[in-house]
């Protein structure tokens, strides 16, 4: 039987018009966040299983992990997202390292879930991490970074918004302000975390089997809507607003506004699911009615570093996913058209691949992009592959070409013939 | 306890600094088979188990991939190579696609294997394939396009070889000109390819090993050790060079030499392991005494796309990992010296973030890279992380120099101290 030519389940091929794109996307994500100081390291995609059973959240531990054991009976998983890994690398030169360390790479991430859209088994993912910042000048920043990446590639704020909370002050709220329980508050974060994929009378009904009958009773549960449902946060009672936690939060959006990073909201509803985050909370959402949804997300995690052995750093940092992204431009019309590389095309007239090899040669020497046919098919057949291929510039030799060295270049769009020397070839080619 | 901060075992980290060498290579590589007209494409990380069960060698499934079974019980393998991938690949667009088809990867690819010298468990290698050309007008082009990239990194005739066999020449040899029993062709062949791991005399009886009785009486072995060492092509004997295999291998190295890739030689005993090899196959081997390796390597394989149930492709593609290569570069010293991407470092005396962020966005805005101070450390401190970066020019920013719009633009290498206005320093860093 033959072997299917399908690629497993979840994961894309990449034919060279898709891998354009996913180039386009990549060299954007390099330049603005080289633009910020950053520099790329890359790690193994796998990892030992240890590393991701500290602080990662369970449900992608025990559900969606590539989990499995290597013929030396190692527990090893193919990574699920980068946190754990760059903690690892900082943490194993936390001493040499110079802070603030800027750093970012764009591994490829796998999840076994049920593929569904903007949410595959494997994708690629931009990260970026700030490292020995304690202060909010390291969310600044890449809250900044985020909103510039997303005008380098045209968007406008019509388009996108981004939403900000801090966890701390959620715990401030659960824990100090509403006194909660420490397993009701557990159980209300993972609620909440995932309350916008219910019915809101689910979430409340939901809401109310988080907490016990006193604390129904003392009606916290209103209370933790009328907060959940803040927009404004100036409008949160004033026993909230004396905690630091409020405090920062607050300065923060008023900076981010006063620098020109207009779209940034306050979300009390913001989680970002892991374990691991510690303060500030971030999330980029898109606002087109089609595709309403989370692109990308962060948050300050000072804890990670310290479990490997070394003393903690505090770090900021986001994922951006480039199926979130690509689907975010291909909806809002921000991808450019892309062609190929290739500059010309030799169509040959006759077995003339030595002649032909030798002028390719000149080409490249001078910059010039060539593919050659060998085909040896008809010259309309060799023109049709040209055109197939995206290339508008067609050089014709034969065996008469080779003997004048006078060379045909046909551009392809207009039609328009020369005959030209390969020096004017080169000429016209660059 | 603590979570190791060290990689998983034969796979690497990249700091910053390590992954500017990959960078490096990999962006070279790009330049030179884009000259000749490739197009990048890529394929998952996991496969399913079947594509490498039909034609890759027996070792490398049986003990060297990396397979497992996923949750929902389907066999996959994290890919140990690419040439499965990329004929799927073709076979799923046989009639869209246009020939010759020039494709190229970078692909990651896992072994399982003990660690050792130029051979880890995790690489990343370069791919070239040309699809759809049947005369050795594809190898010419592959072989000067592997001389193109030697010279690009600055590497001299001295240093490489580029060995060429043609499996058809070695199957008439064994098979039409000594007419060997089919199993005794299989074994000898597996002999041969691993001949260069043994000492010669453990080479010759393990060949007697090979024969039959009778075939050792006709003293096959003596004859096929008298072939295996010629280097001289026309020195072997007048029936052998009858055949078109011969024909095709010197046609080759003839053109190859006219062309002016000089370092091709004839090497009888170069087999390529991969049992879907058909045609001509050729390595590079590093020259220098304590390198003295195989590089990379490839060849033709007609074979494969057809695999998948479509009507089979002429190919001949190659595959160079960036272990080897780098080891090259570095023991023929032609490694660059490469630093930061970052061109200007801003140390900050007092919080003066807000301004600092609006004076560092206008020299993004010109294409330099900024990175920024956020740590309140004391002066002499900021400028010694500038220096541990690699960053040489450095902007000093006060409350002082906010106020007054000059800014100080220092330069560690010399010493050198500027007082300037933002767009001075924007000229200054251009």
């Amino acid at each position: 039987m033959a072997l299917s030519t399908k690629p497993y389940k979840g994961a894309r091929d990449f034919y060279p018009e898709d891998k354009r794109f996913q180039k386009f996307l990549f060299e954007k994500w390099r330049e603005i966040v080289e633009s910020y100081g950053y520099e790329e390291y890359d790690a193994p995609i796998l990892e030992p299983l240890e590393i991701y059973l500290a602080k990662t959240g369970d449900e992608i531990v025990k559900e969606q992990t590539y989990v499995f054991e290597d013929r030396g009976k190692r527990k090893v998983v193919i990574r699920p997202e980068m946190t754990p890994s760059v903690s690892r690398l900082v943490a194993g030169k936390r001493q040499e390292l110079s802070y603030p360390l800027r750093w970012y790479s764009i591994p490829n991430l796998w999840r076994y879930e049920r593929p569904q859209r903007g949410r595959l088994r494997e994708h690629w993912q931009l990260n970026v991490d700030i490292f020995g910042v304690q202060s909010s000048d390291a969310e600044i920043e890449l809250i900044s970074l985020i909103d510039d990446i997303f005008k380098s590639f045209g968007a406008d704020e019509s388009m996108y918004e981004i939403r900000v909370n801090n966890r701390a002050l959620t715990n401030y709220i659960l824990n100090d302000y509403l006194k909660l329980s420490k397993k009701s508050q557990h159980n209300v974060l993972k609620l909440i975390d995932r309350m916008h994929k219910m019915e809101r009378n689910t979430f409340i009904t939901k809401l109310d089997e988080c907490l016990t009958s006193k604390e129904k009773e003392k009606g916290f549960a209103e209370k933790l809507l009328v907060i959940l449902s803040s927009k404004d946060i100036s409008k949160l009672s004033e026993d909230i607003k004396k905690h630091s936690s409020y405090k920062e939060l607050n300065d923060l959006l008023k900076r981010l506004k006063r620098s020109g990073t207009e779209r940034v909201i306050f979300d009390p509803t913001l989680m970002r699911g892991f374990d691991y985050y510690t303060g500030i909370v971030f999330e980029a959402y898109d606002l087109d009615p089609n595709n309403n949804r989370s692109m990308m997300g962060g948050g300050r995690y000072d804890g990670l570093v310290g479990l490997f052995g070394v003393e903690p750093v505090p770090t900021v940092g986001f994922g951006w996913g480039d199926v979130t992204l690509y689907n975010f431009l291909q909806i809002h019309h921000l991808l450019p058209t892309l062609s190929t590389e290739t500059d010309v095309y030799v169509a040959q007239i006759g077995n003339t691949s030595e002649a032909v090899n030798g002028l390719a040669k000149k080409l490249r020497d001078s910059g010039i992009k060539v593919a050659i046919d060998y085909t040896g098919k008809k010259i309309g057949d060799q023109l049709k592959s040209a055109s197939k291929k995206g290339v508008d510039k067609v050089m014709i030799i034969g065996e008469n070409e080779v003997r004048t060295q006078k060379y045909k270049l046909k551009t392809l769009s207009s039609g328009k013939e020369e005959e030209l020397s390969i020096n004017d070839v080169i000429k016209a080619l660059q």
